[in-house]
């Protein structure tokens, strides 16, 4: 894919979203509030999915593969920057979390057989997935605390523990989990857990809840607590091989995190727009915000800390494509750490310059907050990248 | 009432707090969400509050006065900030916004006739009082710009207009608002408004809509946007006179930006100790979180910006009491920029070292930090105070 | 000493500093410079002490005891803060580090013959002292790291080491030093040290070199390096008994952190000052700086941050005169933590404020920049206090 | 220039510093404090001067022209980064402020006789050149304000007024001053300044005194103060015309501020260097400080801010090449604001590690903060350009 070919994308993406997506907006959260199940898939979701096929955008994320669009990194990083803008973009062009990463995990690691029953149909939007890694008991942070359990039993593998955080899994159409489970306990650490497939009508399965993110329940996808009581699962549902789980989580986390950083991108970016057009409208103490020095201050402190996170995460998605994931780690790992917190900060001061009507539902800035807030935690806290970070330099040759 | 009283008056009240409002905050989320009724008072609460009456712990908010506590705000202030730990506590004592600002402006301005009928049953807590000021259509941050009509009409006045965040407005048992509104548009900037009592039931008054602060509806009290279309009150339901709005304001919020920061404090200190236990608690990468410098810079950056925040609002409350509202604004102004900034900071170095937990409802931590960011903004935005700040410096003699 | 008197004294002072202080600082600056030697006491110090202790401005450091002004901490605070605002001052009154602490140990800890010997001059400021602690060699924000040798031999003790930032060691009057060093390795952790009093006549002293701060010699005090080779003293200099260096460190530390602090705010303030008065007369894009949104901002975070750093030093000055240096080491820590880095903030505010004029030494502001930043990291760095902080603050029972 | 010829370059530019620069700091330093005149160029220098022009490491700043190396800013931003990381370096290379914009000038803008007598020594390091702009009397930062005379009298002008921080005025082979000044009062704003060509020898100059920067003078430049009285010069000494000054201002400033970007970039990664290496050698309280959580975290900061900074002013230079100096107005000004800001966090931090070493002249790091604090003021305080980029912000189409 060549530079001008993703520019043409970016046009017509971003010409997509204009026309259809941001007034589609409104229309989603109103069919959502008023339909009777709330979590129900809002039908303009399948029109917009539809049309967005039509037009030859949709799963832009797939890098080179016999199944997706091709493009690298870098050519998506724009295209996903742009789908950031809008809580509805990522799942119009089939390239929403968790489903992303879970297509890409079929892409390259599942038989033919599994690609066949659950790739094809998630790559359709037919149906959606959830990947349960996450657990309430242990610091999760460390990915190595993961407990639950998976235990070789005769022609399958038999599953239990309690996993939360399985965003999507609440979903309707969600049909199958990704399962991230410890299969050795005295395995070496790296080497302790496998990776499954895991159909959502298995017995055994019981979601127990949705969590809320601040007061936002995330319907219809939602973020599931999902307990797994001696769930059964066909041994040729593994993927990759015992004790392989982190190796798949390693290809896995690179593109999601760095998925994450160009949605919080252009969603800062569309923040930072709703500001200055704000502070031009509205007045006080007899002159229009956009004139008052503090108010500047924070649209030029937003424009830098926007741009310096985009050029951050652009360079990640390089590094990322050159050199591949471990390579690219420290450049991933400071872009997970910058473009949540730079979200944060510049949507942070929309809602100052909205005044209260910023904390309400009557605009998207602290349904935006709240989102980004979660990922200074998903994926790894801050800190942890941090720690990471300075291993990085501490180990630089030469020093 | 001596400080040893008050001291006393603590200690009854952490008890109460202990053996009473902290459990039963499960019980009132549990009542509130099981009702049929979303917009109902949850029975705890009647019997928490017949039992704080009972021992009385009841009104501690009312100054020197022939109708509360008689404390000094200075004295008030431990036990206010003790409230402020629980989201339920305030209201358990009778000492919750805008209740309390309401019954000091029934104390100090209404007439007799209307303090038996409105002051007495809401020291009572049979009855809950809304305050109209807020407006969607202009910044309120500069109250000058409040338009909603008051005019004078025969025998009494009739308003018209649309104010938002009219927080309690929605509650079951609201039957009374303050109001603010021009009387005359012609008169010098701070002379313009008025302020009248408006009972809820008054024809023309509606409650078009309940808004959400990061998700949160805050039922039972919530916060309602309210249209008054030619709401006829007599002429007797108008406080102190015409053009003395901001005469009322003013005396009105000060002690209540002062509640504020002190529950804020509160607030913040209960979201430390929770932080704290949780550090303790919370193994990751072989040592608890305790033992983590990053952790342990957290607890001590939140233990120095309380104890800062709490000896600067303490150090105000001083001073509004012995000085009074005006020589004690520049003080008010400080703690009201500091307290919630603060709280905010602690409260989200809590929720980080919570994790995933720290976003969702199974701790208070988010819905901490919705409320405590509605109040960077309530009662006048960060960048007002800090503005009026300025000019204080500004004016010292002598330089 | 009651409040009363405290207050007589300050406004004394006060009146002292206006009308001989401040405009002493060019002369003072001047004899200086143009002195033939650079480390010569400039006249005009010998005359401002004459006067200043015929006022009984003197000596008001010292705490209950039969050598000083017996002010309790909180009652010197204000006093020690107002010197804080010259870099002269505290010298003017004979309250300057570091013989203010010396003092305190020839006071506490010391023999009638050493007191006699020593003290006594110190308290005429007929001569000067050093404190002989920080190495070079070892990271002494860890005091159990300081490994000068101090080794027992005959009728007294040889020492041999090198220290280093071991102020007023250059001054032409300094002729005492109090040394900490390693006295017996194989001891517990916190008993292998000892202090002894060192004549600085003594042979095997070696003043290598002045130290300078941000470029800046702070002469004709400066900030040594010395080196002790088999340095003599006799084994009644030895302070309080071997092994109990630390002992008498933690008593020497607690007041002199706080008179530290003290100083900062006083130089905050007058920092604050300057900025607003440069803020009223330069005119920039058409208005006065004072006008401009963002100078406000500063100007208003400055007095926030002050007045919190004043609230914070004067409770634990309260709390160190009720409990002890023991009880108080948490407030001390966050005082020391807090006052240096507010200094330094609002005296970094008041350069850009002052523009180029504020780095050059045409203004005090770089000069009390570079002295501010040195207390970072003197007596414990902020990260070493803050690590006391959490540590307490995870100690705290019932947790 | 091609990529590859630059990054040939770059490789050996830093072989030579390696080499030759490193080694020669601490001569260059000695050198300048043994020497009877404090204000004469240290013999170390001509020779360093030398060996990088025999070596083609020359001049390398001047973009296409008859004159330079015809780098392109994008080609020449590695190089003048790696050049930031020691104080002596740019010198060396000739490609140090002042001259390397007045060359620029010269190039640009003067006559061939003007060339021919300044430009060609200034190419070749004979002579060395000051820019006399900025004011004490008024605020430079709003550069309309500039108010030194320039008045035409017969065949010349007559200049009248006082500079200051006119840097490298002090040198002695400083030979010749650009001078900015207010030619015609009753002309628009933007076209009442002229430009000349001033040399220093002309009657009626006096370089008053040189101004500290914290306590550093800066010698043999330094930062001089210099009176104007009457100072004749020929017609033919003015730049490009009558009222133009600013036109050339902005020529003049886009690549300077640049250039200062770059430097200080550079400056940050060695000060990170020497933090990293500290850290790992530094044990406190019973490991190395690279194993504390905190000191890990400004690690791992400093990699992100530094990295940012980097691609923000690499990005800049891109645009100033692509799109000239209007067009990247604020790309250059985001630069501008980051990359002294963060220089002076990540010098701080190491300042920090380093303990007091950090603050004395024992390490590079205080002078170094001390220069890049000056670049928080210098071609425009970090204030006047973040009102800039909102003014950009707020006038982008569409909004």
């Amino acid at each position: 894919m060549t530079t001008t070919a993703s520019a043409s994308l970016l046009e017509q993406l971003e010409t997509f979203m204009a026309s259809d997506v941001y007034p589609a907006e409104a229309v989603y959260a109103e069919q959502l509030d008023e339909a009777e199940e709330r979590w129900a898939q809002p039908p303009v979701m399948d029109a917009l999915q539809a049309k967005a096929r039509g037009l030859g955008l949709w799963n832009l994320f797939l890098p080179e593969s016999d199944w997706g669009a091709g493009l690298s990194n870098r050519a998506y990083a724009p295209l996903c920057e742009a789908m950031g803008r809008s809580f509805i973009a990522p799942e119009v062009f089939n390239c929403s979390a968790p489903d992303t990463g879970n297509m890409e995990v079929f892409a390259r690691y599942a038989s033919a057989a599994l690609q066949e029953r659950w790739l094809k149909p998630l790559l359709a939007a037919e149906i959606r997935s959830g990947f349960a890694m996450t657990e309430p008991g242990v610091a999760s942070s460390d990915a190595t605390n993961i407990s639950a359990e998976i235990r070789r039993d005769g022609e399958g593998y038999v599953l239990n523990g309690r996993k939360w955080w399985t965003s999507g899994a609440g979903h309707p159409r969600c049909e199958v989990l990704i399962f991230l489970g410890r299969s050795d306990p005295s395995a070496p650490k790296h080497r302790q857990h496998s990776m499954l497939v895991v159909p959502m009508d298995t017995p055994g399965i019981r979601i127990e809840r949705n969590l809320s993110v601040f007061g936002y329940d995330d319907a219809p996808h939602g973020h599931a607590e999902v307990v797994f009581e001696n769930v059964r699962v066909p041994a040729d549902h593994l993927l990759l091989g015992e004790g392989r789980g982190f190796e798949i989580g390693q290809g896995r986390l690179g593109p999601g995190r760095l998925h994450h950083c160009l949605r919080s991108i252009g969603l800062a970016e569309r923040a930072l727009e709703a500001m200055v057009k704000r502070a031009k409208e509205r007045v006080t103490f007899g002159k229009p915000l956009s004139e008052q020095g503090v108010v500047m201050e924070w649209i030029a402190d937003s424009r830098i800390e926007i741009d310096q996170a985009r050029l951050l995460t652009y360079d990640a998605a390089d590094k990322l494509d050159k050199f591949g994931n471990k390579a690219a780690r420290y450049e991933l790992a400071m872009a997970k750490v910058v473009a949540p917190n730079m979200a944060l900060r510049v949507i942070d001061r929309a809602i100052q310059t909205f005044g209260a009507a910023g904390v309400s539902d009557d605009t998207f800035l602290a349904k935006a907050y709240a989102g980004q807030r979660t990922l200074r935690l998903a994926d790894g806290p801050d800190e942890v990248h941090r720690a990471s970070i300075a291993k990085g330099e501490l180990a630089k040759s030469g020093r």
